[in-house]
């Protein structure tokens, strides 16, 4: 029986509707991985491991709805662009490089990244998937991995895609930590037959799926104009919907998608990566407003480093907050409450942990995330869950717990080698880029 | 005669035109607090002070082209409301509560927040600018400090603001970091009249007009319906133009205003503060494309941090880059050299100090960040100034001269104590958010 104490910290409490709260001089008592209780703070422990938090602010530790890790090896690669540039002149040509070796480096570097800022789970999606499990049991971190494939590659890497998943599902089920969805790339790179042989896996088998749907309104006046239906309609039609999706982004969610989505609203959730809709000048952003009041869980994420530049999920929260106040039009809308819901109990929902993780209470992982608000840049604390939202940065966290393990303690990793890590990504960083095959892994024209 | 070698850095150059780049391997020599020479970096100087700032990026220390400082005091407390609730029941009733003391904590405190960050120079607009002054000077930046005033303070309040202005230049000549502008607050509080006797002033002994002015549409739209003309047309029939303006905002600058700023491109500027837009759900940002294209300089700013929360140019200028690319649709558009080109040249312009600071090269004042960018959200580093617009954190800033002095070493303030700073903050926090009074400077009905 493994104890521990998270002693005389303040607590966010992010309740299922309603605004958020603070509770000061709590303890929080975890058993197994598990948080077994949250008490007014005791004087002393004896026979009970103790992390003084002291002056620190405990927040369920943050997901990333969706990312593909490794891609911080292309970080700051592909600037300035246009998205379809950047996929057919710089990124798909670039992940021709992609091997296994290259793919943990980034996945490694990923992780690391993440759990210094306080994400404590990772909704990946990309190629050899068996690294990204490797590099995330190794660090601490929780995650779930979608082996990535496009019709593309045929029947055998569509079935080897499958099969990916099966293996890091039985490799995560000791660690209890890794967990496996089905990764189509997108309706417009990946054929209906094959995301109706997708669907039919995941409903026997017990896989969600992870995909890219209705990225921008472009991609649904495309998908209307050359097959007569939305992205939404091709997924509700192929089976995806029903078998429970996670969709990455979905800006071009019309409304009459909301009718598919709604009764699949127990399986089905959207990730919003905002800085990425404004970096390639996307023009929409997730309807996220309509899309809650059709029910529909909500996570964010940081989609991959190589447009985004970073997995920081603080950074995401607060675009989320501005972007959708902008869209809606209204100030009021999108508050402090609902933005830490989304980075918590919606993140967890979209990974689909929804009673495992995303919020500190009895019963629930011990994800844990120990922010400092001292620092200038928070002085003085009116009310700490708008710094939470509008001044915190990732350097702001200082212990990290994942399963009721310290995987960070004084902002430093305890499980991993950071400095191996970045000479590691440093040394391989050329071979990613390397343009010279003058080939191309797909070309985007959905 | 003071010498310093800042050792053995990467530099980023800023030209006029063109992209950025970094040259590797630099010394930074800098004479009387002026930069004289850029050369390839020397083993080791004897006699002469050596700064080493092996590994880091030297960068133009950033400017905060528009902030009222202060209302760092007023963090977190007006959240999640609208423009009209945000002046009308927050901050406007708060400032009723403003006294030299509390000002000057906040000042403090705000100076503190900024020069960790690698902010060099603010351009401030604000009550009891005497204390912002004392502060600036203590710690160590370059400020440009506007006193604030209303008509509806009357004649009185007008020249008093005058006053403040010309006493504040005159302490700031001894020091050469301090200027003053003279700090109408808008046209729909400030009177015509009070507008044209404040352009007189300016030119007459050489001050520029620093105002909020088209902050957005819909103020655009009102001061049409009620007095048949835009608020830029008010300043350019008022003079203020002519005297040489700070434009804070300019959201709802129309194509016509175009014609009327362009003569003035010499002496007149716009200062984009885009968190804030997204914020108070504006609906618009600064068209800076326009303003460019009429040869019209461009700063980036936080605005005060009631709103902002923080006064992290990192973010504003990362947010500039964001939301321009959206706002034209163009994702090639707003590129990283261009939007390194506004924090840096362009705040030195918006601030009056064109040709003093802004960008790193001899004859200039020796105002300089250095940037690590070796943490794992940096890495690998393919190219270091794409880092700097999608990457940094303000933490990331480790050492900063102000006019050749180092007023950061290791991320730690070296003339005040940050300590007090931040005590004597927290202690006075709760004075400024008083409601009791149910009072109010001023009402917001443009």
């Amino acid at each position: 029986m493994r104890q521990l104490v998270v002693r005389n910290c303040s607590v966010l409490v992010v309740p299922q509707v309603g605004e958020c709260r603070v509770d000061e001089a709590q303890d929080i008592h975890i058993q197994d991985g598990a948080i077994i209780r949250i008490a007014e703070t005791e004087p002393a422990y004896t026979e009970v491991e103790v992390l003084d938090a002291t002056g620190l602010l405990a927040v369920p530790g943050l997901t990333n709805s969706h990312t593909h890790s490794p891609m911080v090896m292309m970080r700051g690669a592909a600037e300035d662009v246009s998205i379809d540039d950047w996929f057919n002149r710089k990124i798909w040509p670039m992940e021709v490089n992609l091997t296994p070796e290259r793919v943990k480096v980034g996945a490694r570097l990923a992780c690391a990244e993440m759990l210094l800022g306080g994400v404590t789970t990772f909704v990946d999606h990309y190629f050899h998937a068996d690294q990204i499990a490797a590099a995330a049991l190794e660090s601490g971190i929780r995650a779930d991995l979608a082996p990535t494939f496009f019709s593309s590659t045929g029947t055998e890497g569509r079935e080897a895609a499958f099969e990916a998943a099966r293996e890091i599902r039985a490799l995560g089920q000791s660690s209890g930590r890794i967990t496996a969805s089905l990764g189509p790339h997108a309706p417009y790179t990946v054929s209906d037959e094959d995301l109706r042989r997708t669907a039919e896996v995941a409903r026997t088998e017990g896989f969600r799926v992870h995909l890219h749907a209705a990225e921008t309104d472009d991609q649904t006046h495309s998908s209307i104009d050359q097959h007569g239906v939305t992205p939404i309609e091709v997924l509700a039609r192929t089976g995806v919907l029903e078998a429970g999706a996670l969709i990455a982004h979905g800006c071009g969610i019309r409304d009459a998608d909301l009718a598919l989505l709604q009764p699949y609203r127990d399986r089905t959730a959207i990730a919003c990566c905002p800085k990425v809709y404004l970096k390639l000048a996307m023009g929409s952003t997730t309807p996220i407003k309509a899309l809650q009041e059709n029910g529909i869980p909500i996570g964010i994420g940081t989609d991959g480093a190589a447009v985004h530049n970073t997995l920081d999920v603080w950074e995401s929260l607060r675009l989320v907050a501005l972007t959708q106040k902008q869209r809606e039009q209204n100030a009021e809308w999108m508050t402090i409450s609902d933005t830490l819901r989304l980075a918590t109990r919606g993140g967890a929902t979209a990974a689909g942990l929804a009673n495992l993780t995303g919020a500190l209470e009895p019963g629930r992982r011990a994800d844990i995330a120990l922010v400092d608000l001292k620092a200038p840049h928070h002085q003085p604390v009116h009310d700490p869950r708008a710094n939470l939202v509008y001044s915190t940065r990732a350097s702001d966290v200082v212990h990290v717990l994942v399963d009721g393990e310290v995987v960070v303690r004084d902002r430093t990793l305890t499980k991993v080698d950071l400095t191996g890590i970045i000479e590691d990504a440093r040394s391989l960083a050329h071979t990613l880029v390397d343009l010279s095959a003058n080939a191309t892994i797909q070309t985007y024209a959905p």
